[in-house]
């Protein structure tokens, strides 16, 4: 993960009871798959924990962070934002200036901020975007869009990453399980 | 989508409560990224309803279906079976032989069947899966799992799919909403 631009995620719209374990994999998948940190707003704070404690025993870095005002963290974002929403334009038509935007594998980066929503995202977040990104136009699952939003910002590289202060690691294997100490 | 094999998901191991919003999100992730059914284990099939409203109002085909005999599906199935684990060999180093076995492209297709779990998966899955897959070797979500492999699966062409039978269109734009009916 060399050259890239700082990535941030933003968790909208948590509902509490209803977005425990959605915001939690939000969280995670931002973590495992090449973002930087996360930043949960409102009560989504509540999943910061179970987050941090992936990263103490599986690696890092990767932070966490809670924002009472999402939408001013969005307004005041230094760099490109993108919301992924189904409502927004396609990502393999938009994914190149994108990246070009943000200046991965270039030496000239911008930090990008990736917004996803739970419940109906404000109308001043499409607003302030300067991408609405739709991993297909189809209701599924902001989980889903994140996923395959970062696994093509980033082309595949996130996945040989490697990670520091692990406490456990787990070697991959054609079937069953193992997880070794790291050396 | 021409000359694909079908391609199913199963989802094991819903915990009733817990996983309601995730078993949700794995379905409609199937439906939209190129699956053309979900199996739901157990007290999972309680989330088939609110999938076949999506298909209803958004397009098709797409099916929903369960079974209470999960292990038998896994074992029974006559094509090629990955499981989706963090376990699992690195997605980058196998999906072009699951591609190559599944005859993406080709006219000999055979039928995947893709599993992934919410709780602890059974060891019976692991042994009967031709491939034991792992998005990272790091702890993040089923549904983002999901996601990258079909992505990679149909190497994007999933997202250029066509919808028969939609009540309503999305129309893709760089800011705001829009909807429409089909022709």
């Amino acid at each position: 993960m060399e050259e890239t631009p700082e990535v941030a995620v933003l968790r909208l719209g948590h509902r509490p009871g209803r977005d425990e374990r959605t915001t939690t994999h939000v969280g995670l998948t931002a973590r495992a798959l090449g973002a930087d940190r996360v930043i949960l707003a409102g009560s989504g704070a509540g999943r910061g924990e179970t987050i941090e404690d992936i990263t103490d025993r599986f690696g890092g870095p990767f932070s966490v962070e809670s924002t009472d005002e999402p939408i001013a963290t969005v307004e005041n974002w230094e760099g490109p934002v993108v919301h992924l929403t189904m409502y927004g334009l396609p990502i393999q038509e938009v994914e190149g200036e994108i990246r070009d935007v943000a200046g991965i594998g270039s030496d000239d980066t911008e930090d990008l901020l990736v917004v996803v929503g739970a419940e109906k995202v404000p109308f001043d977040v499409y607003e302030a975007a300067a991408f609405n990104v739709a991993v297909t136009n189809q209701p599924h699952s902001e989980i889903a869009s994140l996923a395959v939003f970062l696994d093509r910002l980033f082309e595949g590289r996130e996945l040989d990453r490697e990670w520091t202060n692990a406490q456990q690691v787990v070697v991959p294997k054609a079937e069953g399980k193992q997880v070794t100490e790291p050396e």
